[in-house]
């Protein structure tokens, strides 16, 4: 397994981690400052107008784009809406393109708002997919399918295993031109009976590592996650697991914590983050 | 599929659903009055050193005793502790027996407390099942692992997916005995995406389905269950996949609900949920 101490080129910072208090520019400066060599934007971050800017400002504090976060869902109750989402992710594709990142990660939407239908939901979604594929050929972005935990199943995500992810990439790129990938978190996938198998089994597929850690005590589902080693995940396992699969990637810090670590010092924060990737993933 | 309206014989309430208020005999007779056949009532429900007088109870409502809730976690830090669960356990086969239940529901237990290991508090609970065996063949009462969501791992349940069941009953008995059996909560398990095969994978080891709804805004993953019909999932559906399998046994009514239908008058609770039967499951 890679050492991270001192290869700050393998650890990236996800803008959400700092709770998007501050512009990009000067989160990416902090960011290389407390060791790290990438970081992953969100597209609130970025004025998708105009993304050389952001891609300059994160360029003058010395670091790589990781990633890009992430799709509008493609799951709706309308077809304008349906279109309207395929619109924006194409948009964010080539923002993504601008920034230099070699992925935009996808959130690829739950349940549509007015329907119970999760098999009709689940089509939606790979009908929007497969009509970003010219995009993505364009643009050479590739788009890392997140399988998100199954408590957003209804709200945000009915893609919720990598052993799902690794038949939707299947699905959609058949003859694997590499148009896909899958974004492994932990905090999503960790309870899963068969996560080292499916990860194993999806192979050079996996193309991103978020990190973060599951609280014993989750006060909220969404926004309570835990600072790596607070929780109960076995993160040094599951980034073995993830680069016995040849994965050479950044590992990627991704906290959303309203309660906590987005209420503290930006600078203690990242400085604490750095220090976990080292000891405790 | 069966119909529900007017076979109240298929048609169980688990006593959770009224938030534990009254003593079981009380219930017993309110959910006769509503149209139920079958009452599960939980350990706290009953005196298990005396568990005849809740049988008494029961039986003189009219109902017959669908299941009995539930185990005590297997997995823990000391080996003392978890030894009493055993035993706890197989007091609670006892009484099940005593109650007439054909079954004792399993949830098996998370993390141990102090521990980040899911493999080996998974054995933990292997093992602990196994202990039982004797206990079942000698009361005839079988055990039903029930799948948690996944939200559940760390406190409650390292067992989440239905598939993952059926392989414990395989290894835990694979002279295929009956001695385990799976419990089907719609709760725990809508949001899988080999939700319907690996019922049909499972077939007559489905042996109890349970239902209430998961709503969109969920508000506490533990007690904001909805009442069947007004969240997402597709129970007729749900009933559907199991029956396929064989399954004749009661659709078991289990709503946990600290914020809306634990502060509701019992009978008007039981009232919907004995129309919802009929209409929505």
């Amino acid at each position: 397994m890679r050492e991270l101490q001192g290869h700050d080129e393998c650890c990236c910072l996800n803008t959400a981690t700092l709770g998007h208090r501050e512009p990009i520019g000067v989160v990416a400066q902090r960011a290389a400052e407390a060791g790290f060599g990438r970081i992953t934007p969100w597209r609130r971050d970025v004025d998708e107008d105009h993304p050389e800017r952001a891609a300059e400002a994160i360029r003058a504090a010395g670091l790589k784009v990781g990633g890009y976060a992430r799709t509008a869902y493609f799951s709706a109750d309308t077809p304008a809406q349906r279109r309207e989402a395929v619109a924006s992710n194409r948009r964010a594709l080539e923002a993504a393109a601008v920034l230099g990142s070699p992925s935009l990660c996808a959130v690829v939407g739950g349940l549509a708002p007015s329907s119970r239908d999760a098999t009709d939901s689940r089509k939606q979604i790979l009908d929007g997919l497969a009509e970003l594929i010219p995009t993505i050929r364009a643009t050479g972005v590739k788009i890392l399918l997140e399988p998100l935990h199954p408590f957003y199943a209804a709200d945000r995500s009915l893609l919720n295993t990598i052993a799902q992810a690794q038949g939707w990439c299947e699905q959609l790129d058949p003859q694997g031109e590499g148009l896909f990938g899958i974004a492994v978190d932990a905090y999503h996938v960790w309870w899963d009976p068969m996560l080292e198998a499916s990860i194993a089994r999806a192979g050079t597929l996996v193309q991103a590592l978020h990190v973060c850690d599951w609280l014993r005590e989750t006060r909220d589902p969404l926004l309570d996650r835990g600072m790596m080693g607070d929780g109960v995940i076995e993160l040094r396992r599951l980034r073995q697991a993830v680069e016995a699969t040849g994965y050479a990637g950044p590992v990627e810090v991704e906290i959303f914590s309203k309660l906590d670590w987005w209420t503290r010092d930006p600078d203690e924060v990242l400085q604490i983050c750095r220090q976990r990737l080292n000891q405790r993933c």
